[in-house]
């Protein structure tokens, strides 16, 4: 199967067989995968990760081993979106680690994740992840919508951590992919938010969701204009020098709540934390229960982030072009899925 | 009356008259004065403060305002410590701003802080503060131990906005004052408390209250060498250095509280607080009647943490010893209020 690794800072086509299963794994042929900027920072080299990388996918179930004859037809055909951390018991560890038993599965001590830690990912013609991890996509969700369910959910995961009835207004910073999905989750949870961004473009972008947006320069000089504050501020500018007007926005004893994964340290002063008592909480993945049901709803549509896509064996091209500026989200489309899809939509849907 | 000032980073001695008393408010004969961290940031030049710095204080109410006879001879002589934060209602402001109506007094809008903002403090022979600031202080307890009732509360804070029960264990990083205090008050809710410092001297000081330490070398090597991790991780190391190290002691899902205001930015990366999912939570000022619950019943002494003492007019001094190397709390002793003191402790206890 064709596949991409990362060497040397670039991406590689590679023919490999297609993974091997172990009990209870499906095969899922991809049918579109996404470009986070998670997997532009594992191109420059960040995680220390030598695989096929790629976790925001939707595709179709071709083979599972050694679940039950029931299971496999339940399974089998299915068009899935699969959540992307790997934990213990899919390994056959015992006993599972304390973070598995605390029911902190996406903080398994053993995990591995999809095209992240030591688990080939999603731009591939194939990828493997343990039936649990899998959610079937019901059929009044597109493709195109579906690809966006891991980073939908990672967005949801801010309704699991905080009350939000208690925050009456929030201030999500940034105009990035995530942003923009962040807001369109705590708009639709009908909190007034307000978007913060540097780029026309993508304010406007926001607008067309129902979104309020104001328009901030980037640099220092925001912290003498922005005079708001909020008893929620999102921290989703993709960059460590967002930190500080998020803290100076975030009102004493408010929180913070931190969701992009940068790296590169930004020199940063935490007295602000300690003398407003801000809660500064760090948000990572989410409930793919809730990002499809806002999906099936018609909540949230995020279809509008998408700029274009590429075939998979032009993943590199599309890799260079996902980092160009005013560029949203870049899918790669499996063109042998496609091609060997038989005329009229045959996958199984919910 | 003799009064020290912030001039040039340096305290300079000054001699005013009394403060005068809105209604409201008591005078107040400082007895002891405690030297802390903040008042040396002050020094520096940081919070902009140009008056008598000193918020750790005991003293005798010497003086009242606008009260009735009843309220004024329930406090007249009384030994008292004070809360720092002097808020909306006792400037007779109306309406009362946002925060104070929401209870969050410490956080008021228009607040002053004794010693650190507009409002002068404790390195006088005499300060003023609202009545409604103050505490009596027990008879048992005696004034080397009451100075330390507004660090202590800071500490108590801690207890107010975690659940540490669900904590298990917790680390304290830093041995200086207020890291010793913190591990004191943790360490008396039953919590299995360990403190990580540099200084031996001041290790020991925190074993022979009971707390286990460990011996670090505070500087980036510390990040290889120390492999443990804890649910709560206290940083109080007065560094931002700390930081890096707090965060990766901090478990998935755990807690990591900010307690120390050092100014000063440092490189910070923050994608472990992301991906662990930790809560970062700053806190200030605390609780005073838990401060001096833990004074009264013995559960807590703080005076092993006293370096030593200074006549108020030896405030400069004082100072720059307080800035040694090894040198824990030291305190400035109003000479003129212990010569006017008659045989016998006649101030009104309790």
């Amino acid at each position: 199967m064709l596949s991409f690794v990362v060497r040397d800072q670039k991406l590689k086509a590679e023919n490999r067989p297609p993974p091997a299963l172990p009990p209870g794994w499906a095969l899922i042929r991809v049918r579109l995968a996404g470009i986070c900027n998670t997997d532009v920072e594992i191109l420059r080299g960040y995680h220390a990760f030598r695989g096929t990388p790629g976790h925001e996918f939707v595709g179709e179930v071709m083979d599972l081993a050694g679940v039950s004859p029931k299971i496999r037809n339940l399974w089998l055909g299915k068009r899935v979106a699969g959540e992307i951390n790997v934990v213990c018991s899919a390994y056959g560890y015992k006993p599972v680690c304390e973070f598995c038993k605390r029911g902190l599965r996406t903080h398994c001590a053993r995990r591995t994740v999809l095209g992240i830690i030591a688990h080939d990912g999603a731009f591939a013609e194939y990828l493997a992840l343990p039936v649990e991890n899998l959610h079937v996509v019901p059929p009044n969700v597109s493709d195109e919508q579906a690809v966006f369910i891991e980073p939908l959910a990672a967005a949801c995961q801010i309704l699991d951590q905080l009350d939000i009835a208690k925050c009456y207004g929030a201030a999500v910073l940034g105009d990035g992919k995530l942003a923009q999905l962040i807001a369109m989750v705590l708009h639709a949870a009908r909190l007034r938010v307000t978007l913060y961004g540097k780029h026309a473009n993508k304010l406007a972008l926001a607008r067309r969701a129902g979104i309020a947006t104001k328009k901030v320069q980037g640099d220092a000089n925001d912290l003498k204009r922005v005079k708001q504050s909020y008893r929620l501020v999102v921290e989703a500018t993709g960059s460590p020098t967002g930190l500080a007007l998020a803290q100076q926005m975030t009102e004493p004893r408010g929180t913070l709540l931190l969701k992009s994964t940068f790296h590169g340290a930004a020199p940063v002063e935490t007295w602000p934390i300690v003398v407003k008592e801000i809660t500064v909480v760090g948000s990572r993945c989410g409930p793919f229960a809730e990002a499809i049901l806002l999906l099936r709803s018609g909540k949230v549509d995020p279809t509008p982030l998408i700029s274009c896509s590429f075939p998979l064996s032009d993943a590199p091209r599309a890799m260079s072009h996902a980092q160009q500026p005013g560029v949203m989200k870049v899918l790669l489309k499996n063109e042998a899925e496609q091609a060997a899809r038989p005329t009229g939509n045959k996958v199984k849907d919910g």
